[in-house]
């Protein structure tokens, strides 16, 4: 096995522990305006909640060929600044954010993408969400045959994959590559004059088509749309390539076709709630998520209040079908964020107090249901538990808006090993004793299901998502995980 | 007249155009406590609500003395850091936040409180909350007489006062400049041994003590004491002031009596909802305002939209009296935040679209209430209608949990000109016109007074509240800005 | 007694242990030249070996007033930055490098000159080179009467004298306050139209007039003039104010006369060798140190080392008179400087290592003498004798060219206490067997007198130089020190 | 032909315009030693003069792995710190300095060496001073092969012809790999176990062994094993590979055997004058190429001066031979260095006088020699000049320690193109003309190889050292440059 990669420590260390799954990933390109990098600025900073860690923006013109910044921290921190953007000339512009890759711990800015290869036939630049199941085995492979890997990043493979390819365009390369690929990858790539975006068979993670003035945008989400001012045109759909120049959109199905598999979970949590997903919007989704828990599992309450502010729209739902009152019974401190610094011992002892803190006048004497997106480790639960019953509540009942987070997922999000999963360990049962409060629902999977849509619930054939998570049904075998010693579900 | 203080050009610009009036200042403050610094740190944290631009933290230690740290940017960059927070050692510290002074435009950390000032008898810090409006004659006096200003703030000309005063105590000192002092002020001071809370006869500002183990706490709002688990004891009283030493809390009234103005628009929008002011939960009544405007002024429609994220109180109460279902129709960007960064001009001119997005799917053909604290300039709402209206909305009605904001506050808080605020030249139906909006109203002063627990509303002898931003009735005359030419109610 | 001032700890600190007396300021001003502070930031640059440690501009601008800027590190590093500069606009200017002041050990910009004073008739700046010797005796009356310190400076007692003068003129109050100073000063002040430049009665430090274009200059030395191609017209007097406007410079003498003791250490290692003093070439006196040295204290031996770089032209002088070739047996590493981060240990213990290294090949076999401009703790001696024993000298010959330094100075260089002086507590031949060397020889203090051209030596009446340092004989009587405990030669 | 590799911009940039020929780069590396990083970074800071423009380091431990860093800046800015060092532990690590790569013209530290390569048999690390002159034939093979470039380093190239080598340990996957690069290679690398040099079969740049205690060490020059207080074991000969683990040291001669070819330059001025090559002291060298150079060029004058500082030894000698006084005419300011900031269009253009002051006092009414070890494009000659005339001098000889640079140098040294260098459009004669002096002298090419030591001169058969930079003779023919339409002596 070869070792580890040398990393540089930077000053960037990541001590924000929320207890929460995390996408990994947010893409954006355009083509055909001026300044195209300033647009990629922007979209990126709409899709900041997918990817805190680190942002880039590759951009191409004529005259001064490829120009690249990649930088740990907020785009509106960076990629805002006259001197930076000046430097990010033409018309064509690929970016992304992320929160960390599969690579290592130590976050380093050779693991920031945009990727660059450079080929015989030209550059290309490459932004990937997702991840690759067989990275481990293709790395391996590939340094066997002599390539030399600069990043820890399971997306590097694609770029070697190509510059092996024997076909002769970029685009023709692209999809030779991808065909060795396992996983889930929706990616937008640029070459001197291309646009190309593209999602795996299974439709995993999202991306759409959008339309500014003459120029064209691809997007994870529809929300990065809004804020430049572009039109949504359609979903890039699973398993299809399209490679867009100024003379138009192309479309190219270069995988054998499977049934899609959107991730459930973009609907719950990681979309921003102003996106629009299969034609419907999130905001919506989750209100009727709440509608359908209040509608599972009822209970008598004074209350209703978020866990902010994930909770918040099923939270409004909740209480719309409970006829409870809502009420913002926890205060977020809107001045957190990720915090780059080393606090003081006493400070990080805080922990979740600092983020939130509780609205005693409102909650003392009250029964409360408070209404949560989902449970993970199941510590922050606890000390917000703990909050409410100090400041005086009566009863506190929890409503998670998922199913219980019991298996580890592995197509491009962050969660902890299973044997770190509160769900994966415990009944409901077991769950409610070990977090101590009065009820504890989570909502099934079929209620998810009839909440974004499927009337009749999951169990209708095969599954239109992929809730592996819940489910422990993975669409695609996570090989370099099995190799590992994984335990899937069929083998327990 | 004495020049324009020079002043160094620092990195720090503000260029977070919000529409806004802003509270310029929190004070925090601790006696008794082992690093003592550490909590002083956590309730700034809590107040960063008060002041955004700078923060700044006093120790005293027996064997090091006093120590001191000032740094613009928020508290959690820079006073959580354990390298910084070790120079500042005891268990005696008092803390600042703030927003802007009175002085210069530009911010220089000579201006970041607390101010320190070594008599013969000792050294004493100072921090203040709200603003004297004779400081300019009181400076032109002192400057005069041989004293040399290190900052543009009126809270210098305090400890200049103390500095001359032939009292022979730290506290008495104090008493006597503030008997010269006129305007709001809400004070946390120390000396090597004690802490010093002290409020203006009116008691524009809010100062409450906490307890927390042995040690005492001064804080501006409760939600401070929330943070480092102290106890509220009581609020300091308007002329009130108190000396905390180990013994204990001494109460002393150095003002000549008088009916209290306490600032109502704290309720409104200053403090924190988690706070209780007077007895009361701010969110609570920041709710009912919300009631009072769906009973003052109701309109057909199909949902209530709060204007993120100051305006959700009043619209769930909105909702909850009129029936008309709650909803998030703009979303508010997490990432934003005070940039201190230059953008580039098309980012800039983005404005608001960069914090808030609306929520299309939802808005769409739908008539929308929107609810807003305030209106100050009216152009944040201006671009919030067009948002709602390029959305799609059928109708959009404005409902304003304040009275029209008419006149400059000079207690403290950070408004424009006359001249700049849409209520001081414009009738009610002039704005709504002028918003080009389905219809604008606001709340009426007694539906106000009413909601924050005042039965008979405003008009009962002497009002309760200072309410000179929405009447023009200052309890005390800003003789500073009469002098520059500034046109009382009465002079109209 | 007042409490120490509270200070900030900022990140820099001075961790470079250089064995050498350290001149603590330079000064310099300009008038009636476009963009004064350009060549205020160059005469700073020529002048920085008066002071490493930080810097400060002020100039005035009749439409902006006065403006500052202050910043710890090299002038190069910060005021050479256009953008820095820009904020510093006018035609007038004054500007000042500091090593270290009289106050506390952490260096904060608040000790940073020029300061500046606003007074009932407008504003002052003011940049001194020197040290009070009453200040804490001043500081402490000023403090009864009222008066607040921003600093820990004993240069801002003369501001605070001034605010408190009755005079009508702010140089009239300059001289006023200046009459109730004692000690050493070389001061450059500014109103916003005048210039002012004053010496103390005895001249301890330099201070030029110049000339450039239509405007006027004033600088602690000539090599600041060259920088800037101005002509040097003359030394400002001991005793003397010039007070300098677009009319042209007019002189006063504040002062009643002494006779003058310009400080010798002056020629021996502070100005910079380019300069000319009284008429004189520093270079070209050092080298006749060098000359008069081999006079005294002649010796065989093979090669003349300088101990870079202060050694150089004495040991230039030295071979030249003995016939010794002059050669560079130890080599300085150009890329040193003061480093303001803490280094590892191991990189610590290092010491005058990573500084210097000898030039083995030269060395080997070779008697050397090896010449230095003082010997001060001994330390660094000891480890140059170290290293080139190592290197396998055969004899070690140290020749100083300056008598032994026995006594601290108090008029403006930061010396050790006396107990660390080597020579106030050995003899020279005690010295000589501490250091371990073959021979030690100083020069005479005649020696040295007549190397400045004094061709009867030193003792004819009253002596032309302040050697305090070397006779222990303080031409003004450092009150704050004795006060303190500090015996002078006459109680010994 | 591929695209140019985009780059970030960053912030640093190089405004220092010195006329002088640099040195690219600076190796070092040991093994065997505690806490190996901390050892490199004094050799590094010992080397600093062979490249200031960034430094790394990597290194290796059994628990940890590979580390690595690299930053811009000075060593001793960066390499220097706890914080940092101890991210780089273990008992074997190598380093690199350097200037400016063979690639584009924005620093970028993905540029910065060591390079790391990851193989199917573990890791290496690379260092490389020198340049491979088939670096762009190679680079087009690799990429048309399949690899991706990571840098726009030639040094890259190394690491994947290692990368696609048949052979089975990384010291025959380096010797296969150097076998097909052509030019100038002193390299220093690492594997888990082991620390490898190698030098080309010319021996174009220097490379030698130390030892230290138990551990050996590998450096450019000898002054870097001073620092760390290691014996000079013995030069690395021309076409040989040393392989050190902790059994000692191997020796390996992967190439067909060629007359050696050592930079002549480096005596000139590249080398530390502390170092010794071949032998030969360098600053004796120098001192004797004075010598040389007064011999074949007499004057009669008042004065030699050095230009500073790196004229110094040369001058000495001059002196010594002619008997004409040695004087310090010119003095350097000691605080400038590389500046990284942009400096106001005023204070650039005041150029050399930032760092270059006359001694006015000294020069005036003198004829001068001025000693400079070369003249490359002689706009810093003509600015010296045109100082020491304004400063009075009677007359100005310019002698020059080095023949006219008429030719660019390939092999690691950074030259301007031909049509720049004075000397490869002018005859000396013209040279003089230009420069305006009363007579300007270089030394011969015999002259020169008379000084170091080779009695007979150059023209003995195959001269001893690579001196094309003076005589177009190149020993290795510039493939890439030749290709690029370079036209060699032979073509003239």
């Amino acid at each position: 096995m070869p070792p580890a990669h040398p990393f540089d420590f930077d000053a960037v260390r990541d001590t924000d522990d929320e207890d929460k799954l995390r996408e990994e990933c947010g893409v954006f390109g355009v083509i055909g305006v001026t300044d195209a990098a300033n647009f990629v600025a922007l979209g990126l900073h709409a899709l900041q909640h997918r990817g805190q860690e680190a942002g880039g923006i590759v951009s191409h013109d004529p005259d001064q060929g490829f120009n690249s910044a990649r930088r740990f921290g907020y785009v509106r921190d960076n990629f805002t600044r006259q001197s930076l953007m000046e430097t990010l000339p033409g018309a064509l512009s690929i970016g992304h954010v992320r929160y960390s890759t599969a690579g290592g711990k130590n976050p380093v800015i050779r693991d920031v993408q945009p990727f660059f290869g450079e080929f015989a036939m030209g550059g290309a630049a490459i932004a990937h969400n997702g991840n690759i199941t067989n990275a481990n085995a293709l790395r391996r492979e590939l340094i066997e045959r002599g390539s030399i890997f600069q990043s820890n990043s399971d997306t590097e493979c694609i770029i070697h994959l190509m510059a092996r390819s024997l076909q002769r365009t970029i685009p023709e390369r692209m999809e030779d590559a991808l065909r060795r690929v396992e996983g889930a990858f929706s990616i937008v790539a640029m070459t001197r004059t291309k646009l190309i975006g593209v999602r795996d068979p299974l439709g995993v993670r999202p991306l759409v088509l959008g339309q500014v003035g003459d120029g064209w945008v691809l997007s994870s989400e529809t929300c990065a749309l809004d804020i430049i001012g572009a039109q949504f045109v359609r979903e890039i759909e699973p398993g299809e390539m399209v490679v867009i120049n100024e003379s138009g959109v192309e479309s190219f199905r270069p995988f054998r076709p499977r049934p899609s598999r959107f991730c459930i979970f973009e609907h719950v949590y990681f979309s921003r709630p102003d996106s629009i997903i299969g034609g419907r919007s999130v905001y919506e989704t989750r209100r009727q998520i709440g509608v359908e828990l209040a509608k599972e599992s009822p209970v008598e309450a004074d209350l209703v209040c978020p866990v902010p502010d994930s909770g918040t729209p099923a939270a409004i739902g909740f209480s719309q079908e409970s006829g409870i009152p809502y009420a913002m019974g926890i205060i977020r401190n809107q001045y957190m964020g990720r915090t780059f610094i080393e606090p003081t011992e006493q400070i990080r002892n805080m922990g979740v107090r600092l983020k939130l803190n509780v609205n005693r006048a409102l909650i003392q004497g009250k029964r409360v249901i408070l209404v949560d997106d989902s449970v993970v480790r199941g510590t922050t639960s606890r000390k917000i538990k703990e909050m409410i019953l100090d400041a005086g509540a009566a009863e506190v009942h929890f409503r998670i808006a998922s199913p219980p987070t019991a298996w580890p997922c592995f197509y491009g999000v962050d969660t902890p090993n299973r044997e770190k999963l509160l769900a994966a360990t415990m009944s409901e049962d077991e769950m409610r004793e070990h977090l101590a409060v009065d009820s504890l629902k989570f909502i099934s999977l079929d209620g998810l299901y009839r909440a974004v849509g499927e009337a009749k619930g999951r169990d209708t054939g095969c599954p239109q998502y992929c809730d592996a998570c819940f489910s422990g049904d993975y669409p695609v075998e996570p090989s370099d995980q099995v190799e590992k010693g994984f335990q899937l579900k069929a083998a327990e």
